[in-house]
């Protein structure tokens, strides 16, 4: 192991404080988001969706946005990612300093109104005045616009959702002035097929540099299977949530986002650099086991530890 | 969907009786094991490992092995494997009519003393007896011998394993006599990379006639994302188990083998045909729950239901 520092081949961001969070009972106090999000950035993550800029009457875990934004951006080298809806939570992530801000808009036009309760050509205005915002910021501080293509491997309310469909919306989005779109498998339905003709599309069209990254749940058993196939296409960058946070809505005991810890170990173990400590990530469970004794953690490596991995060295060596 | 039968393009075949079974606390009445068998063949599995041969004072809940055996062979079109360690269990599951029997052998030195209190030696002594008994059956029902390539990935005792270690008991076992050879990922330490170095070596080492499938646990939540890659490797071939059954000695939580019903969605979407009516297999795990109500089923696909599932044409067709 070189003792220089090396930019990481793949980033894992983050999203536990924000997907993870926004669907369970518990609220996980302020405090214990912030031990989070500072332990994470010290186990080697460097991008961390930190919350959403909801009305707290709808997600009341979500009510301290501000704050964990301000606290975010304390953190030396953390790129803070905020998630909102429309333009009134953009301008409230802008203020607090968000380095990117990721707003949803779903492929499926059933899901987008069910979700956000607009139609595409409303999801397309409202990006119009979140960026007219953006460019309103400072240029040497200018905050990122991602939108985050749901259900663009499937739709609950919808079926199978049209790969057409996923490249016309990506494309308004990007002509729109969208930094990056990137496609997410809301409901957990992809397969590593689709995800491959998925990507290999967007890249086609508009080039890798304006597709973000990607988005997976594992609420069919897939997500790994995906974020294999997704890397095999090029992908670089993996949403993902430590112990596998979230749920279904529609799923009592399945899991949420891909889990950041079973995820990174795979990469490690490929030889492929996430710039993450392995032990130090599986440590940052205790601060969810501390402040939501109530639900339940998922994942696989935290099972077994890290005693009996293969790459004994390698792991001793990162602590 | 054409009426006409295809033969599938992949074999996933269910360990679960066998593998899935030897570790639980509970013992599945053989009542319920035969009708677990008769389900899973009645929904398109075409291969069951359907016990192990070993004496029932280490593993009570094989004890009915023989009549398992017997029972499987009256379903017309399944083949039907049986486990032994030894040259007698291998006596015991000719006689009682398996079309073939897996005999693990372990990489790992260390592990096959501690599973099979054999070196390697003595291992392949064992396999030649196996190899005459089995040349002793009439030819026209000869039964095939498989070699488990236990720890091919990684050892919990001796840690990492070389590659040249799983090609020279490869090559010692196929020189004895086996038909074919299966790298095990017996304690679900593989990473995707790992496993297509490994299948690359041995198709190109031995031809891909004599290495019969793949077997990977679901330990560090890696299973699924290594048959992705064993598929992309050439595999048409998979071990898995109904429900994730098995379990792990060293991981209280963590599942076991790669969960079949999880498998058999993948591989459909991803338009691979396995032969399986999902909505059928699925039903068998009534089986489980009626025999063993004390276990814990996994497997995410069983939470969501097939209502949902993209491809809703085609499972409604299978019906």
């Amino acid at each position: 192991m070189s003792a220089i520092a090396e930019t990481p081949a793949i980033s894992i961001v983050e999203v536990g404080p924000r997907d993870g969070l926004q669907i369970l009972k518990s609220i996980l106090p302020t405090a214990h988001k912030k031990r989070w999000i500072a332990a994470a950035a010290s186990a080697g993550v460097r991008e961390i969706e930190v919350c959403s800029f909801v009305p707290a009457a709808v997600v009341p875990g979500m009510a301290d946005a501000d704050e964990i934004v301000r606290y975010a951006r304390t953190i030396a080298g953390l790129q803070v990612i905020a998630l909102a809806p429309n333009v009134k939570g953009a301008a409230a992530a802008f203020a607090a300093g968000a380095h990117k801000v990721t707003m949803p808009i779903s492929v499926s036009v059933q899901h987008n109104l069910a979700n956000i309760r607009k139609t595409h050509a409303q999801s397309i205005d409202e990006l119009r005045r979140v960026i007219d915002l953006r460019d309103q910021q400072p240029k040497a501080s200018r905050p990122a616009v991602e939108i985050g293509l749901s259900t663009s491997f499937g739709c609950s309310i919808a079926g199978a959702v049209p790969l057409e469909d996923v490249l016309r919306l990506a494309e308004k989005c990007l002509a729109t002035g969208a930094d990056h779109v990137t496609p997410a498998d809301t409901i957990g339905i992809a397969n590593p097929a689709q995800v491959k003709r998925v990507y290999a599309a967007l890249y086609g069209a508009f080039g890798k540099a304006k597709i973000g990254g990607s988005h997976f749940h594992d609420t069919r058993g897939q997500g790994m299977a995906n974020a294999l196939a997704a890397l095999e296409a090029g992908v670089t960058s993996f949403d993902a949530s430590l112990a596998g946070l979230g749920g279904c809505p529609f799923a009592p005991g399945a899991s949420g986002n891909i889990c950041t810890e079973d995820l990174a170990w795979m990469l490690e173990e490929m030889g492929l650099s996430t710039g993450i400590d392995l032990a130090k990530l599986l440590a940052c469970r205790d601060i969810l086991k501390d402040g939501m004794p109530n639900e339940k953690l998922s994942g696989h490596l935290a099972e077994v530890g890290l005693a009996r991995t293969q790459s004994g060295g390698r792991v001793a060596a990162a602590r």
